[in-house]
């Protein structure tokens, strides 16, 4: 961290600051740049915390000179983390694709898509037994039940299952029966929940807040990290913006984004960010153009009775020829295309 | 709700639209309108969901004639919520002010402060023990502990005291000892949390999310209300915008907002919001001469040695000074501006 | 436009409601729904502006039944506007690359890329004359000596040229000069400029502005529609929003939502969008793999040394790879990939 | 301005980075930093740009030591600077109110507006003669007739005028008949416009484009200060945000931070901010308790028949109570208030 003084400050403002950086268990080393003074915090240990600094008196700017996680950086593990999931393979170049829907409703349903899936050459089922919603009045998932129909699902397809948890309670049930568990965009600022899932030893699926910057994203992840499980997926799941023509927007860009600054992999959910059957396609083709690692998105046998956000689930059919697609732009950017069937 | 099909949808289209308005236990009412089918849904009980019928094949447009909340909407209590703190009142057209650290860091540093304010004029003293942070590397309170020393302030000063909880466990202790309960914007989706507050026998400040429409915050206080507790005080605190010379933007266009929409009283929290000392006594003068039932802003007897966030604290002095001048834009209004003293 | 009154309208409110219906040369239809008054206005003419009747008395909500544009629409031209430039097509399938370098800066710059830009397989040159610039102290562009310029590369190459136009000077210019002109996020709001532009008989594209909507862009593009120049290209080139991760925020989900809403065309710029070299490439395949008929990007043969936003710029070879992986990607999607050679 | 290499930067990347500042005309000044190569460039002239050196290879971060405006920066003039408008005073802490029709529509209503709001207390008269509109099928304006009742209006009330221009044409038609010249949101980013505007001897309304920065917003008051006309006066009026519960969102805590940065006057307008009558009052009382050196404001004598945006126009007896709350809140913060009557 490097914290330049406001051109003027006066000697004892530029002390108050080297203390400062003594009492956080760094060496502060004086240089002076362009007639003003600047302080340079060396040292390792804990990223500080730029905003300490840009409260004292005399300071004009506080440049980071490394980012504000360590864990979750690139540096950390430059050749990038790959994490075993079913028969399949989650980074190092392979593309891991989860449909489902998005709530377990009946054990028909979920089955049926499971197997339908299952044949259409996709990675893991997702479906929803804690269903967050913005509304009391709405559909909150069959809870418990569900994760026991999820577990039927996946006796009678093989694919591995992923599914939310929304609380302490929710969460040690979902890792006791799903194979990966996911942290919903509403839970990704809650701590105390990110803490209780890095103590997981089940692979966790973190949703980026739909207000989160990817410093933000990174963040959650050092939560997880920290607290002793690696074994952590981002997923770009669209940010709220002006924009009105789709349900969120879709941030591809986050995609090679986090991809430079960490070695987690990072999913994308085009489902519920457009929000609209039509568009999911071509956005989860852009997800693999853009070079995520993997996509999950909605599929219902029969959108129009879903019970939760059947608008933007495709059909099975759909879902099939969708995953091919993804496979072929996948090869072409030379990724490896095998499936575990 | 009124849900207007496409042009030339087809019978079978609006048939099963009837079908899933009467599967909602409502009444469909069908209508033609500029030469298409439309069926409004008659009768009460919980809110619609329009995406449940905006999904639907053959349908163009869902109109909501009513929104998403009932508890929550200025219909449901047209006089609007008052709510007694201590000596004072929220709402019914007096100015509340709470005022303190963001953190508890120690005794002498809550019990001066509380002092000061009540000497100052405000009605309440704020002090985190449990702050959600970005980073698990930064303070995150001194909890239980926090919690003493709160109450400690409280005797020496009267004031009543507003304290935040993060998870179920710090909800049901603060809830013991502070006399508002604070859902923080991080957690203003944290349906569980959310429902658990709704248990409470204690005043909630809800604060509005980063990225929370009106609406949502609406329905999160509506998961309160649900649960029994009805009194909820809404909290604009800043959104995440484009905008970057502000920590956030603060958003006062939401106060008669949702002062039209809900009965609910609404405060405002500049100092989360701008980031910066310098800035928090304009949108503090700002908030109030927008109508706001009340502005909560954080002050630190040291901003320059505060553990969290000491940027934005006022001193004492620019404290008390700001608390006179926001009384008297409260009286310009026509507004009681009686302080408990 | 379908008028939905409050409960508890007046007659006289809903009369005047039909009047104003009536003084816009359209037929009031009167419903009663759910117990309210609503009013249809039939016929045909102008798209009616919905906040003419939002402000009037006694009107609960307006919904469109139509866009605020007509010519632009989908329903206008079914099959989808095609343009011819040079010896390609945009629209109808096929895949139009445009590289070049953000300003004209010298004869051997220009010339040097479009040739390479030749032999990689692009259909067409682009480079600024004119460079709108958020400081005065920019560099602002070589004016009508950069069009000469274009043109000796246009000759020395074959390619057809995109370039901009800023005002009304220099749109002549352009339009005397170049292939297609180019208006720019800066201008897409400047109804002036579009009218001229409406009057050209040559291909438009049509950038959309940081902060326009879909129908917005959809109505800077009825502008020029209404004057006669229907060869209009879309352009997304992203949206400004909280994220900082990218300069912009790339919104392909923008190319789906037009190509269902209007027949126009729609190129993608990721150059601009994520304002970094090593970014530009995944939103490239992104864009096309979203469905984009056309991307546009920048190429400098020295990246490091030009005058203008250089560290967008691809290198030639990394542009020649990248747009062999485009028609490899426009491949898997069904689409034409001849290039004109 | 000053380069921060990255760790492991090479000498030949360091030189290439001073040869640049050095082409710039700078002197660059080498410092190593935590062990990093890092270049200061010293000594006077035009703003540098960042992105210049961003692009290059071997660069960590680029810190502007200086804004990137230089005329416009509060330093350029630390008292602030001040301007005559008919009888009173932009600036200095007067409160200057301006208050009219969003379109001139005839004589009758532009000259009894006119009558009624000088008598009400305010400092000048809006109306537009150029309108520049989202759709070419709504009025745009009486044009060159409009600015002629507008005279009529100032003959007949005394107030002076304050009219939109949109293009060159209209730019030097205004500023021949109105008192201040307002450039509109959708034109701060049209520099030809801005530099003829920087060339008129008649002081300029600037609003903020709906995606602009503060940087953004001072950028373009340098176009016009860089062209000889010091007379800019700044103006919020609300910028595009997720946030649909107003039109746009009002950033009221741009008015302390451009005061902070500027020396220019800042108006804030929060008709079009809020889009409904019942949301301007309390938007201007807060606009006002930030400190805002004026409020602009649209009043309608029956807004019920206004061709243009009547929701949002205040009826002329709420005007009247407005502005007189107005100057009391303005005499809280010890402001002046008198009016030039």
């Amino acid at each position: 961290m490097l914290i330049i003084m406001k051109k003027g400050s006066t000697p004892d403002e530029t002390a108050r600051v080297s203390d400062a950086v003594r009492a956080l268990g760094r060496e502060p080393e004086r240089v002076v740049v362009a007639g003003r003074d600047a302080i340079a915090a060396l040292g390792g240990g804990a990223p500080l915390d730029a905003g300490r600094f840009e409260a004292m008196s005399g300071v004009h700017h506080v440049v980071p000179l490394a980012p504000p996680y360590r864990l979750a950086a690139r540096e950390a593990r430059p050749a990038g983390t790959v994490i075993r999931v079913g028969g399949s393979t989650i980074g190092g170049g392979s593309l891991f694709v989860v449909a489902g829907p998005c709530a377990v409703e009946s054990e028909e349903q979920i089955v049926a898509t499971a197997r339908l899936m299952k044949h259409a050459g996709a990675n893991a089922l997702r479906g929803g037994a804690y269903k967050p919603r913005s509304s009391p009045y709405s559909f909150q998932g069959l809870g418990p039940e569900g994760l026991k129909l999820l577990v039927r699902a996946r006796e009678a397809s093989g694919l591995p299952i992923v599914s939310e948890a929304v609380d302490d309670a929710s969460l040690d049930l979902v890792a006791e029966h799903a194979d990966v568990v996911q942290i919903g965009a509403r839970n990704m600022h809650n701590g105390a929940l990110l803490k209780r899932a890095g103590r997981l030893r089940k692979p966790v699926l973190l949703k980026r807040g739909i207000a989160a910057s990817l410093d933000d994203l990174l963040m959650a992840a050092e939560y997880i990290l920290d607290q002793g499980n690696g074994d952590v997926v981002l997923c770009e799941r669209g940010i709220r913006t002006f924009s009105q023509h789709s349900r969120f927007t879709l941030d591809l860009s986050l995609v090679p984004a986090a991809q430079a600054a960490s070695h987690l992999p990072i999913f994308v959910d085009p489902s519920h960010a457009v929000g609209r059957r039509d568009r999911v396609a071509p956005m989860a083709r852009a997800a693999v153009a853009a070079g995520a690692d993997g996509v999950i998105f909605e599929v219902h046998p029969d959108p129009d009775e879903a019970l939760s956000d059947g608008r933007q689930a495709l059909q099975p059919q759909e879902a099939a020829e969708l995953i091919t697609q993804l496979r072929e732009i996948a090869a072409v950017l030379g990724r490896k295309t095998e499936v575990a069937r």
